[in-house]
C-alpha cells in the first residue's frame, strides 16, 4: 500500500517538532510505525567534523554510508530540492506512515500548529489541504480544531482518517530518477505481471514486498 | 550494471580513512563518481543533540530524514548488521565505485593498508580474496604491492580492474527485505520484461534506470 503522509506545518518556533515528538510514542503505543522527514530549505550539518564518514563527504564521495548492527546512517548530495514522494519511494518503507515537519507548499494533507504568541493568523487555508489545527486557541475555520496539547485526539484523528483503512497491494514506479504517475489499469497489469514473474522463482511464491532495479 | 565495490581494510590505525581521503578526490579527476560505506561494528551517534530530527529518531520515529536544496540525510533502525549489497541495493545508485572501510569478513575485493608501526603482520590473505596492498614496507606475497602514498598508482589499479569494462545491462531483485541471487537466464528474463512493461508507458521509451516497487 502507498504509506500515508501528513505534514506538520506552522510557523517558526510554534511547536512543530514538540508536537511530531508526543504523536511519535502515542503513534507506536498504538501500534503504527512512522518515519519523519524534516523539510530544512537553510541546509544542514549532520555529521560530526573529525569522523571518518565526514572525511569520505567532503573528499568528495557522492553518497557517505555509516552502517552498524543497530542502524545505518545514509549522507546523500541531491543538488536538488526533493520532492517528499521521491524521499519515500527511494527510503523509506516497512511503515505505516510518514510525518514531514514542513513542506508547507507541498499538495500534501496538513496539520498546522498554532500559538497566538508567535503569530496572530494562521499560516495554511483550505486550498492548502488543511486537515486540522493544534491550536492553543480558537479560530473561524472549517476544519477540526484540537487544543495544541491534545496529542491523544490528535492521534485519533489520524488514525481515523488514514491508518485504518484496508491495506491494499501497491504498486509504484520510478524511471530515470523520477515517481511516474500510474493510472489504476496500469498499476494493476504492472501489479499482476511483477507478481507472476516473481512468484516463479524458488522461495519467492508469496512475496509481502518485491523491488526490482534495471541499469539500462 | 552492477556497481563495483572494493573494500579498504586495514587494523586499526594504519591509515584507512587518510587513503579514502586521497582515492576519492583522484577518482573523481578522472570522472568517476564514488559512494563509501564505512563499517562501524560499535555503533555510531551521528546526529547532534537538540536538533529536530535527533528529536524525532529519540521519540521513536524508525526512519528520520532531514532533506534540503543540497542534499538529504537518512538514519533508519535496522536492528541487524546490514551486508554490503542489501546496502547498496536499498541507498546506492548514480555512482561508478562504490568503497568500503571495514568489511574484512566480507566476500568482496579487498585492498589491505598496512603500516609496520601498527602491526607486523598483514590482516588478509589471498583467501580473504586480497587484491592488493598498500604498503609502507615490502611483503613476501604474490598479490600487486603499492606504496602507501602512490595515490595515482592504486587509482591506476582499480580503474583498470573495475571501471574500464563495458558497462552491460543489470537487473536485481529483493523480496521481502532480502537481496536474491539471480542466475544469467533468469535475469535475462526479468530484465527484457520489466523493459517490455516500461517501454509501453507514455514517456518511458528510453529508460536509462527503472525501479518497480510492489507491497501485497
Amino acid at each position: 500500500m502507498i504509506i500515508p503522509v501528513i505534514s506538520i506545518v506552522g510557523r517558526s518556533d510554534t511547536g512543530k517538532t514538540t508536537l511530531i515528538e508526543k504523536l511519535l510514542p502515542e503513534l507506536a503505543k498504538r501500534g503504527y510505525r512512522a518515519a519523519t522527514i524534516k523539510h530544512d530549505v537553510h541546509g544542514f550539518e549532520i555529521d560530526k567534523e573529525g569522523k571518518d564518514s565526514f572525511r569520505h563527504k567532503r573528499a568528495g564521495a557522492r553518497i557517505s554510508i555509516i552502517s552498524s548492527p543497530e542502524k545505518i546512517a545514509v549522507i546523500k548530495d541531491t543538488g536538488k530540492d526533493s520532492e517528499i514522494d521521491e524521499i519515500a519511494f527511494k527510503f523509506i518503507d516497512d511503515v505505516d506512515l510518514i510525518l514531514t515537519e514542513g513542506y508547507k507548499k507541498n499538495n500534501k494533507p496538513k496539520i498546522e500548529v498554532f500559538r497566538k504568541e508567535a503569530y496572530p493568523d494562521l499560516l495554511c487555508s483550505k486550498h492548502d489541504n488543511l486537515l486540522a489545527i493544534a491550536s492553543d486557541s480558537k479560530h473561524e475555520t472549517s476544519v477540526p480544531q484540537f487544543d495544541i496539547n491534545d496529542t491523544a485526539g490528535i492521534a485519533d484523528f489520524i488514525e481515523k482518517k488514514f491508518l485504518v483503512k484496508r491495506k491494499k497491494p501497491s504498486v509504484s514506479l520510478e524511471v530515470n530518477g523520477n515517481v511516474v504517475p500510474l493510472k489504476p489499469f496500469i498499476q494493476k497489469m504492472l501489479l499482476n505481471s511483477v507478481n507472476g514473474m516473481v512468484s516463479a522463482l524458488k522461495g519467492c511464491r508469496k512475496s509481502k514486498r518485491i523491488v526490482i532495479k534495471v541499469c539500462n
